[in-house]
C-alpha cells in the first residue's frame, strides 16, 4: 500500500482552475508533496502552472497513484485508464455513489469489479482521501487555509469510516492546535481498500504510535480481531451503533450491521483493543496510549496526585476510585520527604496538596521534591499532576522537572488550566515530551484508565487462541451430531456437551413409569423430572418441569402429568435434583461478524437483573476464559456470597473453553445455550442445554 | 449584601505600587467599578494617582465595603476599623488563616468574634473575592491581562469553595471566550459569609439565571435545601468528596464532613438540584439551564437530531439511548416534509441526516425545512443540531434560520466542530440567541439529560414537605417512646413502627413452651420464632431466627434450642411466615449534614449485589416518596418479576412517608431499619426491624 502512502508520482485527475475541490487538491498537492505532480483534464492545457494531459495515457513517469475527483458517472472509465497505464491505487474522491440511489450502486458495482478483475487498489469512493501529518502530504480536497493553522506532526493515526465526519473532525483536530496526528484515512464506501487494509499498514508504518478507529461495521470481524491481536501498537475503536436506535441508524447510513453491542464489547477487549465513547475523547485516549504504550500489566494503577487545589485533589480521587484506579498509598520514605518541604501544621497525605508548601518553599523546590518522591515510591504506578498556567509561560525550570520525572519512567499524566494562551503553549510543550495533557479533570483519569486497561489488555490479547491440544475428542461429538439438524432437545443437546468434555448432570431417559421408579431407586430421591417433546424448547413456559421431587408418590405423580402433556411420542427425563444456590449460563452464537461466539454470565434470578455477561469470539483458552470471567462485573457473587463456597474459575473456564471449542470445530452448530449450569462445591454442572444446529448439519 | 456586590464606594486596604496582589486589585478596581475607590497604606501618600490614607478612620464617604489584602497578623484590628468606620462587609484576600496551622486558626477565631460582635459580614479569607462580569466589576487580585480577553457577560453564576480551584476556574472560563458568568464568588475559609448566603443572594439576583456551586460540605444542610427549594432558578451542585478516598481528602483539605455520598445525591435531587461531576462540565450544565429553565416535567426527552453525517448520528442515538432519553419516532407529517427536500432514493429517518438532501437542495432550503418540520413536529420535545463550520463565518441566513427556530420553544442544542475562529465566533453568536453549543458530542446530550431532569426534579421540589395532616398519633408514638433509649429489640421496634402507622407482621412475644404452643395454634403455621436477647442486634449471626416452622414439632425444638441460647432473661417472639419474594428495606438516619433522613431500596439478596437505594431528607410526602421509588434503579423488579405481583408503590410510599414524620417529629430516634419488608400482594409489611434511640432519648 506504499503507492497510497509514499507514491513516486500522483496524477490528479479532474484538477481545474476554477475555485472547487479539484483546485484546493492541486493546491495542497504543491504546498507538501515532494513526488511528480501530474494534472490529467482535457479543458485546459495547463492549471496553475502545471501541464495539463487530456488522458491518464499521457500522463509520464513516475506516477504510482491517482486522486479522482470527477462527476461520479466518469469515474469507472477514468479507472479502467488508471489499471491501463500501471497506476497502483486511486484514491477517488468524488461521492455520487453507494451512499445514493440505485444509479450510484451500480456506479459502484463496476469499480468493485474493476478492482477485482485489474487488480487496482480503490480507495474510496466518496471519501476525504489521506492526510499525513510528517509529510505534509494532503491527498484531499481540504481547505489549505485549514491545515495551515495548525497540522501538527503526531504519532496518533485515524482511520475513520464516515465521510463527512472525517472532513469535520480533521478539521477540528487540526485547527485545535494541540493535538498531533500521524496520518489521517477517511475511507468512505470501501469498495475495496477497507479499514483491515488500512489497519495492517498502519500497524507497520513507523511513524505510527497507535491507531484510533472510528468504525459502524467491522465485516471482516475475524480479520480485524487477529490483526488488532498481532500489534504491539494500541488500537482505540470507537464503535457507532452500539444501542438499538443507534444500529438502526447505522443500517440506513451505510447498510452496515452494526452487530451486537455486547458481542463487539467483548471480543474487543479480548483482541486488546481500547473502546472509545466519543470523537474527542478517542483521540484524548489515542494520544495517551501513544506515549505509554508498554506498561507491566500487573500496575494497578495506583496514583499520586500533586495538586496545587485541595478541592481539585478531593475530585481526582472520587474520579481515581470511581474509574477503578486507586488513590496511592505513599510509602513513610515519601510522606517524610514531603515533610521536609511541608509546613509544621500539615501531614502529608495523597492526594498531595502542594499549596502550603509552595508559599513556605517556593514552587521548583515543592513541585520538585514531590515529583522525586512519588517517582522513587514503589507503592506509586503513576503520578497526576495538576498544574496552573497564568498570564505568563510556565517556567522552563518547571518543564526541566517534568522533563526529568517523565524520565524516571512512570506514566505521568498532567490537568492544566489557565490562560488561553499560555496554556496552550504549554500544552503542546509537555506533550512534546511525552507528557498527555488535558484540560478536563475527568478526561485525564478517564485517559489514565485506558493506558492501565490497554496494558492489561495486551497481555491477553497474546495468549495463544486456543487450547493447544484438543481437549475433547472431535471424533465422538462429530458422531453424537451426525445426522441431526434443527433444535435438539434437552436431552440430546448435554449427550453433545458431554461428548465435547463439559460436565452434566446425570439424568436418564425413560419411557414408561415402572422404568421411571427403577431409574429413581438407582439415582436415589430428590430428583427433577422434565417432559421432551419434539420443538418444544422453553419447558418452564410449558410447565414441563417438576422440580424437587423427594419420594416414588411425587414422582409417579409428575410422571403421568408430564406423560399427559408431552403426549405418546414424547419422554420423560429423570435427573438428580442439586441444590439451589448461584446460577451461570453460557452459550455460543453465530455472530454475523464475528462468527462463532461464547458467552459466560450470571444465570438464575441474577440474569434478567443484573445483565452481566462477557463475551468472546471463539476459540478461547481457558486463561481467556479466566479473563472473561474476570470481567464480569458482580464479582461479589462469585466470591462466595452469603457463605456458599466461591466459584471454582478454573473449572467453569474449561466449560467456556471446551464449548468454544465444540463450536470452533463444529461449523454446524448454530446456536448452544447452557442454562443454567449449577454450582456443586463451586463447581459448574449444566442442568439445562439447548443445542441449535443448522438446518444442513 | 448589597454592600458586597453594588457597593458605592469601596475602600482598598493594602494599596502598593509594588507588582503585587494590591497593585492587581486596584487596576481591576480602576478599570471597571464605577463607584468610589478609596486607599490605604500608611507607607504611601499616594498610589498609582489615587490618594492613599494612613487608617480606615481616614476614609471619607461613600464606603460600603472593603477589600483587605495585607499581611494575615494585620487582618483583625484592619476589621475593627471597618466596622468602627461603618462599613458593612469586608472581603479578605488574604491567606494565612484557618487554612494553616495553630497561629492561622486564632487569626481566623477572632475575625469570627469581630463578626459577632459587630455585626458587620466577613467574606473570606482566604479567597480570590468576587467578579460581576456584568458590571466589569473585579474584587480580586486576578491578573487584569487574564480579564481583559476573555470576560464574556453571561447568566450563570457560581460558586466556589476552594480558594486556588477558583481563581485557576475563573481564568480558565475567562480566557476561553465562550462562556459567559454572570458573578463569580471564591468563598475561601468561610469565616462568616457561607455558601448558603451567596445562595440566597444569587436566587434573587436579577443578572443570574443558574446558579453553579462547587461545595465540600454542606454544613447548613437544611438551610441550603430549603433555598434550593425555594428557588425557580436552576442549581447545580458539583460535590467533592463522595468517594470514601475523596471524603477523607476533603477532611484534611477543609475539614469538612463530605458526608454520605448516596444520601448528598439524595437530598439534592429532592431539592431539585442538577449534581454535575466536573468543573467544566458544571459550567456547561449551568449555561444549558439557564437557557432552559422552565421545560414542563412531562417532557419524555424525544430528540430529532438533525445532522450533516450519519456517523454523528448513528454516536448521538447511542447517546441519547445511554442517558435514558430517545430518539423521537418523526410524525407522518415531519417525514413528509423531509420527504420533499430529501433525493428520492432516501426514506426520511431519525437521526435526520441532511447531507444527500443538501447536496441535492443547499444548505439553507434543508436546514429550514427540517428544522421547522420537527419544530412543529408534536412527538420531538427537543432538537440537537450538528453544524461544521469551515474557514469562514457562518453563513447569516443559517443564524437566522437558527433564531426563528429557536423561538418556536423547543430546546435546541447543537454540536458544533470546525475551524477553530470560525467555530468559536460561531458558538458565541448562537449562545448569545440563547442555543447553547457544544465541541463534544457526549457533552451535548449529558446537557440535554441535565435539562429535562431539571424539569422533573423541579416539579417534585415544590411538593409540600410534610403530609399535611398527621398521618399518625404522634402522642401515641411518643409513649411508646417514653423512658427507652439505646438499640431496642425487635418487637419494641415494632411496636413503635406500628402506632406510626406501618404495618407491621403479626407477632407474639412468648416466654414458656406451652403458651408459645398456644399461641401457634391461634396464629396458623407455618411460623417464624425469633430470640430476643438484651444487646443483640444481628439476630441472623447469632442464629437466633427459626424459619418456616411447619408443626407443633418444629416449634417445640425451635423453642428450647432458642431459650438455650437466649438465657432465662430473653425471650422468644412468634410470628406469621410470609410467602418468599421480593424484598424491600427502608430506613432513617440522622446525617450530619441534613438532620433526619428517610431511605428506600431493594432488600434480601439484592440489597448487597444492587447497592439499590435513594435518600432524602424528612420528612416526605408520600408523593415525594413515591418519586423516591421511582428513582431507583432495578424498577423491573418493582414492576412484577417472575410473575409477582407488582409492588404497591402508593403502599410502599405511605410507609416512607410515616417513617419520615416520626423520626421528623421524634428527635430522640436516631436511627431506624426496616429490614425486610416482606410484600404481601404487593404490599409491604415489615417482619424485622430496629430502632436506636439516642441515649439521651
Amino acid at each position: 500500500m506504499d503507492f497510497f502512502f509514499k507514491p513516486r508520482g500522483i496524477v490528479l485527475v479532474g484538477a481545474t482552475p476554477k475555485p472547487k475541490g479539484g483546485l484546493a487538491i492541486l493546491w495542497n498537492l504543491k504546498k507538501g508533496f515532494d513526488g511528480a505532480i501530474h494534472l490529467v483534464n482535457p479543458n485546459y492545457r495547463e492549471v496553475d502552472g502545471i501541464a495539463c494531459h487530456a488522458t491518464v495515457a499521457e500522463v509520464p513517469d513516475p506516477v504510482d497513484m491517482a486522486i479522482v475527483f470527477v462527476k461520479n458517472t466518469l469515474v469507472p472509465e477514468i479507472v479502467e485508464k488508471c489499471a491501463e497505464r500501471g497506476i497502483r491505487g486511486v484514491i477517488i474522491e468524488s461521492a455520487g455513489f453507494a451512499e445514493t440511489g440505485p444509479e450510484g450502486r451500480a456506479l459502484q458495482e463496476r469499480l468493485k469489479k474493476i478492482a477485482a478483475d485489474t487488480g487496482i487498489r480503490l480507495w474510496g469512493p466518496n471519501c476525504m482521501g489521506l492526510v499525513d501529518a510528517k509529510r505534509k502530504y494532503v491527498f484531499s480536497f481540504v481547505s489549505p487555509v485549514i491545515w495551515e493553522e495548525g497540522l501538527i506532526d503526531g504519532d496518533v493515526s485515524l482511520v475513520v469510516q464516515s465521510g463527512m465526519l472525517a472532513g469535520g473532525f480533521l478539521m477540528d483536530i487540526m485547527t485545535h492546535g494541540t493535538m498531533g496526528v500521524a496520518k489521517v484515512c477517511s475511507i468512505g464506501n470501501k469498495v475495496d481498500v477497507n479499514e483491515c487494509d488500512l489497519l495492517e499498514y498502519l500497524i507497520k508504518d513507523p511513524d505510527t504510535g497507535a491507531v484510533g478507529l472510528y468504525l459502524e461495521s467491522i465485516p471482516q470481524g475475524r480479520r480485524f480481531l487477529d490483526l488488532c491481536r498481532s500489534s504491539k501498537k494500541p488500537i482505540v475503536v470507537l464503535k457507532g451503533g452500539k444501542s438499538a436506535r443507534g444500529a438502526a441508524a447505522a443500517l440506513s447510513h451505510t447498510a452496515s450491521m452494526a452487530g451486537d453491542g455486547a458481542v463487539v464489547t467483548g471480543v474487543l477487549a479480548q483482541a486488546g483493543v481500547v473502546e472509545a465513547q466519543d470523537f474527542k475523547q478517542m483521540m484524548d485516549i489515542c494520544r495517551s496510549l501513544a506515549m505509554f504504550p508498554r506498561l507491566s500489566p500487573d500496575l494497578q494503577g495506583r496514583t499520586a496526585v500533586l495538586t496545587y487545589s485541595g478541592g481539585a485533589g478531593i475530585l481526582s480521587a472520587d474520579f481515581l476510585d470511581s474509574l477503578g484506579l486507586s488513590v496511592a498509598d505513599l510509602s513513610p520514605e515519601t510522606v517524610e520527604r514531603l515533610a521536609g518541604v511541608y509546613p509544621d501544621w500539615m501531614p502529608p497525605a495523597n492526594p498531595v496538596d502542594l499549596w502550603p508548601a509552595v508559599e513556605k518553599n517556593g514552587q521548583l523546590k515543592v513541585y520538585g521534591t514531590a515529583l522525586s518522591a512519588v517517582m522513587d515510591d514503589p507503592n506509586v504506578d503513576a503520578v497526576l499532576v495538576h498544574l496552573f498556567v497564568g498570564g505568563q509561560a510556565m517556567a522552563l525550570e518547571m518543564q526541566d522537572l517534568l522533563r526529568s520525572a517523565k524520565k524516571a519512567g512512570k506514566p505521568i499524566f498532567v490537568w492544566l488550566i489557565g490562560a488561553r494562551k499560555p496554556a496552550r503553549d504549554a500544552q503542546v510543550c509537555l506533550q512534546d515530551m511525552g507528557i498527555p495533557v488535558f484540560r478536563e479533570l475527568f478526561r485525564a483519569v478517564e485517559c489514565m484508565q485506558a493506558v492501565f486497561r490497554r496494558a492489561r489488555l495486551a497481555s491477553r490479547a497474546v495468549l495463544p487462541a486456543g487450547n493447544g491440544e484438543r481437549a475433547f475428542d472431535t471424533i465422538r461429538t462429530g458422531e453424537v451430531l451426525s445426522g441431526k439438524s434443527g433444535a435438539l432437545d434437552e436431552h440430546e443437546s448435554k449427550k453433545i456437551l458431554a461428548a465435547a468434555g463439559i460436565p452434566t448432570v446425570h439424568e436418564e431417559k425413560v419411557t414408561d413409569l415402572p422404568q421411571a421408579l427403577a431409574v429413581a431407586e438407582k439415582m436415589g430421591y430428590p430428583l427433577v423430572a422434565k417432559g421432551l417433546a419434539a420443538g418444544i424448547v422453553h419447558k418452564t413456559e410449558a410447565d414441563l418441569i417438576r422440580l424437587n421431587l423427594t419420594d416414588e408418590r411425587e414422582l409417579s405423580r409428575a410422571y403421568e402429568e408430564l406423560v399427559q402433556k408431552v403426549g405418546p411420542r414424547g419422554s420423560v427425563l429423570l435427573q438428580k435434583q442439586l441444590p439451589a444456590g448461584l446460577e451461570i449460563i453460557a452459550g455460543a452464537l453465530s455472530d454475523p461478524q464475528f462468527g462463532p461466539c461464547v458467552m459466560v454470565g450470571l444465570g438464575g434470578i441474577y440474569a434478567e437483573v443484573l445483565n452481566d455477561r462477557r463475551f468472546a469470539a471463539a476459540p478461547v483458552s481457558e486463561e481467556a476464559a479466566l479473563a472473561m470471567i474476570g470481567d464480569l462485573k458482580n464479582q461479589k457473587l462469585l466470591a462466595g456470597f452469603r457463605n456458599a463456597p466461591p466459584v471454582d474459575r478454573r473449572a467453569l473456564a474449561q466449560v467456556i473453553a471446551r464449548l468454544s471449542e465444540l463450536v470452533w470445530t463444529n461449523g454446524s452448530i448454530g446456536q448452544v445455550d447452557l442454562n443454567p449450569l449449577m454450582l456443586v462445591n463451586g463447581s459448574p454442572v449444566c442442568v439445562d442445554a439447548s443445542v441449535v444446529l443448522a438446518e444442513n448439519g
